[in-house]
C-alpha cells in the first residue's frame, strides 16, 4: 500500500465533544474541502461514526473527490485510542461510548479508504508543531481549552505519549479537595477551566439567582449548551457571572499549566481548543500572566501562542496520520 | 583525556541542603570509600566547596587512593548547574549561594582531578535508572523527598531536562492560594511535603502550644534541625503533631505526584531523598495510595519503588558523570 496515492488528497476528522470537523487537504496540507457536523448525543458510537462519515463525505465532495479516492482518512479521537487495532474505548465527553468500538473498521467500510486513528489532542499538537505556531521550537506543550482541557506534548521534536495516556493536563490537581470534575475526581484543573464544568457551575449559580445573560444569549442563538461564542459574547458585555467563571478558569489554567511547565520546561506553549481559539491572543497572554506566580523559572517563561491552525488544527493534524509515511509506519 | 584511567576509581559527591555525601567507586560502581560531612551554613560557596573537598579526600583515603589518582569526580548539585562552564548559580536550600560560583574549578584545584557537574536530582535519578530500582523500566520519575522535593525524569531511556530546569515537581501547585513555600510561592507541593517546610510548620504549631515530642527528640540527639530520623522516631511514638504533618505531606505528595504522572504517564516512580529513604517501603506505598484518587489512569498506576541505592544514590549517580564516556561527551 505504501507509496501509492502519495499525491492524492487526504482526509482528516477531528472528533470533539460537541462537533465533528472534517477536512480534505492536498499534498501541501492546504484545506481544499471542509464540513462540520454536531456530534450526536444519542445512538452511541454507531451514530457518531455515521455522522463522521457524513461529514467526511461532504468535505470530499466540496474538494471535488469521492471518499474512496482519498489516500486515507486520519481521525483524532478522544478516549483510549488503539491505533493498531483501530479501536476507541471510553471516549470521554461523548455519551454512550463507554466500551470498545471498532471506529477504524466502521469508517473504512463507510468511506472506502483506509482510516488511521490517533489521539485528538496529540494530533492537534503535532499539527501545530509541524505546520503551526510550534514550528520554531523543539519542545512544546499544546493546551486545548474546550469542553475539557487536554494536553499534547512534543519533546526534542518527538511526541511524548507515555504508556498511551500522557498529557492529561486537565486532571492536574490545582486544589486538593476542590470542585468536582466531570471525571469524578476533586480539584482537577478541568473542574474550573473546562467548558462543561463552567456550564455546570453557571447553571447552578443561575438557578441560585446569580445575574447573567449567558442563558439569554444561548436561547437567542437557538443553542442548548454554552458554546465558546456565547462565553465570548457574554464577556464582551461584562456579564458578571461569565466574567467571574472565566477569571476562575484562567486562575486554574495559570496554576495547572505552570505546574506542567515546572515539570517539562518546554520552549513554548500553544493554546488551542474551542475556547482557546475563540478567546484568542489576549487570553493566551492572560494565561501566561496567571502562570507567572507559580512558575519556578519565572525569569524564563515559555513563549505563549494561540494555535495558528485555529479550529481546523485537530482535523489538519488528523490528516497528517494519513500520509504515506504513516501508512508505512503502521 | 578520553580513554585514560578508565579502570581507575571515580569520585562522586552529592551536595545536599544538610549534608555532603562523598563516595569513591570502582569500575563496577561498587562503593569502596565514603564520607559524610554536614553542609556548612556559613561562609558561602567557598566554605561549601572546601567541605566537599574534605569529604572527597576522606572517602578517597578510605578507598586507599589519593584524590589526584581518581579518574575524575562527579558532583550532583542543587541550583542552576552549567556543566560546560563548571558553575552553579543560586543553589536552593544552601545559605549565601545566590550568585554564580565556579564550583568545578574550585574542586579541580583542591582535588587535582577533573570535576564534572550535574543536577543533584537528575544524577540520582540516572543512578536509579541505570543501577537501582529503575533498571526494569524505560521511563521513570524520581521523587526526592528531603529538605525540598525534587524530581528527575527519564523518558524512553534518556534523561529529560528541558531547557535546564525540568523536573521541579516540588513546585507543582497542589492548592491555589495555599501555604507559602520556601521558594516564596503559594501552594507548592513542597510547602506541605518538604522537610524544611514541615519543620517551619512544626515550630509554629509548637510555639502555639501543639503537643509534640519532635523538639525533645531533636535535643536528645544534639541536633538543631528536624532531621529525617527525628520524624521517623516521632512517628513510631505516634506523636500527634508529627503524624498530622506527615499525613499532610503524604496527601500533598499524592496529589502532586499524581498530577505529574497524569502528564508524563511513566512506567515507574522511585521515591528517594532523606525522608523517602528513611521512611521506606511503607511510605512509598502510602504515597501510591494517596495518588490513586487523583490518577487519571487509575487502572494502571505506575509501579512504586523506594530508591534501591538509598542514601548513597546521589553520590553514586554523581560518580557516573566521571566515567570516560562522560569525559568524551564533554
Amino acid at each position: 500500500m505504501s507509496g501509492t496515492n502519495s499525491g492524492a488528497p487526504r482526509g482528516g476528522i477531528d472528533l470533539g465533544g460537541t462537533k465533528i470537523q472534517a477536512v480534505v487537504v492536498g499534498p501541501d496540507h492546504a484545506v481544499i474541502g471542509q464540513a462540520r457536523h454536531p456530534t450526536p448525543t444519542e445512538g452511541g458510537p454507531e451514530a457518531v461514526a455515521a455522522a463522521m462519515a457524513a461529514a467526511m463525505t461532504e468535505a470530499a465532495h466540496q474538494a471535488g473527490v469521492e471518499t474512496d479516492a482519498l489516500a486515507g482518512v486520519g481521525v483524532g479521537s478522544p478516549g483510549d485510542v488503539d491505533p493498531k487495532a483501530g479501536t476507541v474505548t471510553s471516549a470521554r465527553n461523548l455519551t454512550g461510548w463507554e466500551g470498545e468500538f471498532a471506529l477504524g473498521a466502521s469508517l473504512q467500510e463507510a468511506l472506502g479508504t483506509r482510516a488511521h486513528l490517533g489521539n485528538d489532542v496529540q494530533v492537534a499538537t503535532d499539527a501545530e508543531f509541524e505546520l503551526g505556531a510550534g514550528r520554531p521550537y523543539r519542545s512544546l506543550l499544546g493546551v486545548f481549552w474546550g469542553t475539557g482541557v487536554g494536553g499534547g506534548i512534543v519533546l526534542d521534536g518527538r511526541p511524548w505519549t507515555g504508556r498511551g495516556v500522557a498529557g492529561e493536563i486537565g486532571h492536574v490537581v490545582v486544589r486538593i479537595g476542590g470542585e468536582r470534575c466531570g471525571c469524578g475526581r476533586l480539584g482537577c484543573m478541568e473542574a474550573y477551566a473546562g467548558r462543561a464544568s463552567m456550564e455546570r457551575r453557571a447553571r447552578h449559580a443561575h438557578k441560585k439567582g446569580a445575574k447573567t445573560d449567558l442563558f439569554k444569549i444561548m436561547e437567542e442563538r437557538g443553542r442548548t449548551r454554552l458554546m465558546s461564542g456565547i462565553w465570548d459574547r457574554a464577556l464582551r458585555r461584562n456579564d458578571p457571572l461569565a466574567t467571574k467563571l472565566i477569571d476562575e478558569a484562567v486562575e486554574a489554567l495559570g496554576a495547572g499549566v505552570a505546574s506542567v511547565q515546572n515539570v517539562l520546561d518546554v520552549e513554548a506553549i500553544v493554546v488551542g481548543g474551542g475556547l482557546g481559539v475563540r478567546l484568542g491572543e489576549a487570553f493566551a497572554m492572560r494565561i501566561g500572566d496567571a502562570m507567572l506566580p507559580h512558575l519556578f523559572d519565572d525569569l524564563h517563561p515559555p513563549a505563549m501562542h494561540v494555535a495558528a491552525l485555529g479550529d481546523l488544527g485537530g482535523a489538519i493534524g488528523a490528516a497528517l496520520l494519513a500520509r504515506p509515511a504513516s501508512v508505512r509506519a503502521v
